[in-house]
């Protein structure tokens, strides 16, 4: 169902390729580990994982054309022999990664490709790219579902979303964690999704009165209207969106809701939710959208407001409150030799790592400890899974009814604690032995 | 140059397309026009305008395919008379705009287009995210600029950019008020920047000594190198730098520079800067790149840092402080009639309208006056161009050193005090006494 256009290996910071065509003249080609992280992050307790199937899709057709080859040459940068061995570069390496969907924490590695030094240091703008900021989107989403507490989330932010494909990640990640849908249409094409919106106020603006406006949007949609009530006077809509839905009652159908787009939500929507239960509509839902993300959901549902779902837009479309994760692709492992970065503040840890995932008595996450790959830890399960084995992918892509099943299995495990929108509270990560072991012998090695 | 896939009319919020069925359902073709306007900042003192080209060049192949509509027959939603109407759709209406690089202020119109409601009404979400978000990246980018006091800059945003489209138009956007380039290869082949960028830390680690591996990288960049000197100490990395460069010296190359990336900017390269000079290496250039925008920027350069030049990166290319801007799509005219909304807190401007631009004695901004489009204004210079005639663009589109000179006079106008990067000041903007009137006759009408 997904379709993605292919991206290209220009998409990439020049320097993956001044460092590659270096790496050529010295025939430096062994085997390199590259560990995705995300350093700590001072506002979310917890990250979900997204982005991966985009990854794997461009790293399976991932070549050279001959036209991007020409762009190169003309930069003048390039020697003719690394050229020629550009065109012949495919991906060939191995990735382990965690399944869309699953949660996880600061430090811990996410995705861990080993490939020749080349391909894998090429690689590294366009996985930090699209992992980077889908993990981003979907983790703002999933608080926005918890915040909102079983009512159903619409994604509505395609019209402020930093680009367009920055759109299509939003509907994508926001579903992917629990939204019922989004308003974007090419999504709605390309990902199988449910799409939903009605009118604007420009439609009611268009009608001399808005009653005539509601009258003529049921006869187009009978079935699907939900009218917009705030233009001009929230109340007074309310009762003319009544009067209206009355009339396509007594023909048999039904008004699916109202939406309310600016003013106090909380008052607003108590006063219209009487306005419409006593001309008998209790079935008429309200909708709201007005920049809405997790707190303000959160802040109205404390107030008890009246609202049945949410339109979520911009602030969760650009994440708002964190507009980037502190994600890093970093060197962990070349030519059989275990590396470590140790600049000021930034601890890299060495060798091929996984995550091992630790339960308590009743099912619910207790801890998490970053090994070796190879370790074996009693009780828990890894998580990161093979995904590429040389340059193929492992399996098919799940669909995303499954990767949202798979997060809804996640979340309900991660203790109440951890949910909160407000407080701040670390999940317990901690390194294998063997994993300390390996961290103490890269650093006496230097 | 400039290469841009089609997006296509699916772009968009469901709801355009249902308003457009029931306006077809209701015979409602008359020409309407939407005005484009950010509402008010709180963190800019001016905007740059940008995204136009891309606007223009998708709307004027605006049409539906086969699959887009075998697509929207499968939601079930719309008739097939109406998707035989948006089979000969196209895109037939005008559009006034401010051309790329214009400095503007909130609440005023930056674009107005008039065409008949449906296909008005249906680019609405396509042109706010065209525009807004490299408008907004542009007016951040230009903070950095100026900040940067006649340093050059470099985009090295791609690999936080939120998704990939954005990376190519932060790095269109930076570029278009002054960047000196871009990381972004895509982009330099796409746009004709120049493209920089040497070495990761990864790079260093591959070898067994730093120095190695910057003799080595020399070997393959002789004319082109810049040394990344932070992996393991930064002043031993540039007294190993200096080794290298003077290496390089006696066989008749230079060393480019030297690029911090962590630690204390201002100290280190003071001391970096002493390091190269006693080694006779004055002309080469200390470059720094760590999270830097213009905050980071005004601070080092008041603190007297030995930095030529700066890669910037994920906080310009998310535009972490102004993550969106409030940028709306509001109806002020439709069959004739003037029209005004007035919902809480969010008044528009009713009528066709211009940006009058006054300057001082002295040839810098004194205001802009807001006025109807026929208005006639004294001593004051219409900034909005028609671009588009009948869904055809008027004159070729301008090229980007066109746009980064247009940006610079207009920038170069701006009284000192609208620059700050701190001082929030409000420039004057008024609105004519028929723009004024308008309003009146509109509100008192309904």
């Amino acid at each position: 169902m997904t379709v993605i256009r292919r991206i290209g290996p220009l998409f990439t910071d020049l320097y993956e390729l001044t460092m590659a065509a270096s790496y050529f003249d010295n025939q430096i080609f062994s085997d390199a580990t590259f560990s995705v992280f995300v350093r700590e992050t001072s506002r979310r307790n917890y990250l979900v994982a997204a982005g991966l199937e985009d990854v794997l899709r461009e790293l399976e057709g991932f070549r050279f054309s001959e036209e991007e080859l020409d762009y190169l040459r003309r930069t003048g940068l390039f020697s003719e022999a690394f050229i020629a061995y550009l065109r012949d570069l495919r991906f060939t390496g191995t990735i382990y990664a965690l399944p869309e969907g699953t949660l996880f924490f600061p430090e811990e590695p996410i995705l861990e490709v080993t490939a020749p030094m080349i391909e894998s240091q090429i690689i590294e703008t366009f996985i930090l790219n699209t992992i980077g900021f889908q993990t981003n989107v979907a983790s703002k989403a999933a608080r926005c579902v918890y915040a909102a507490d079983g009512r159903p989330l619409v994604d509505f932010s395609l019209r402020r979303t930093q680009g367009q494909d920055a759109g299509l990640k939003v509907a994508r990640g926001t579903f992917l964690v629990g939204f019922s849908g989004t308003s974007n249409v090419l999504a709605g094409k390309q990902f199988g999704l449910p799409v939903s919106g009605t009118m604007a106020h420009s439609y009611i603006s268009a009608f001399d009165r808005e009653i005539e406006a509601f009258s003529a949007f049921a006869e187009t949609f009978p079935e699907s209207s939900v009218f917009l009530i705030d233009t001009y006077d929230t109340l007074e809509g309310a009762r003319n969106a009544a009067t209206v839905a009355l009339k396509m009652k007594a023909k048999g159908y039904n008004l699916l809701g109202v939406r309310l787009d600016s003013g106090d939500m909380v008052a607003l929507s108590k006063s219209v939710r009487t306005i419409l239960d006593q001309a008998g509509l209790l079935d008429v839902k309200i909708f709201a959208s007005s920049g809405f993300d997790e707190f303000e959901i959160m802040d109205i549902i404390a107030q008890d407001a009246k609202i049945d779902a949410f339109g979520v837009g911009t602030k969760v479309g650009v994440s708002a409150d964190v507009p980037y994760l502190d994600i890093v692709y970093k060197l962990v492992r070349f030519n059989r030799r275990n590396i470590r970065k140790l600049s000021a503040g930034k601890v890299t840890l060495a060798g091929e790592k996984q995550i091992f995932r630790r339960m308590d008595g009743k099912g619910m996450l207790k801890e998490d400890i970053i090994g070796l790959r190879d370790d074996v830890i009693a009780d828990a399960e890894p998580l990161l899974k093979k995904v590429m084995e040389n340059g193929c992918c492992v399996g098919p892509h799940p669909a995303l009814p499954d990767i949202q099943a798979r997060f809804k299995t996640n979340f309900a495990c991660l203790p109440e604690a951890f949910k909160s929108i407000l407080n701040r509270r670390h999940f317990s990560v901690k390194l294998s032995e063997r994993l300390r072991d390996v961290q103490q012998n890269t650093d006496r090695a230097r």
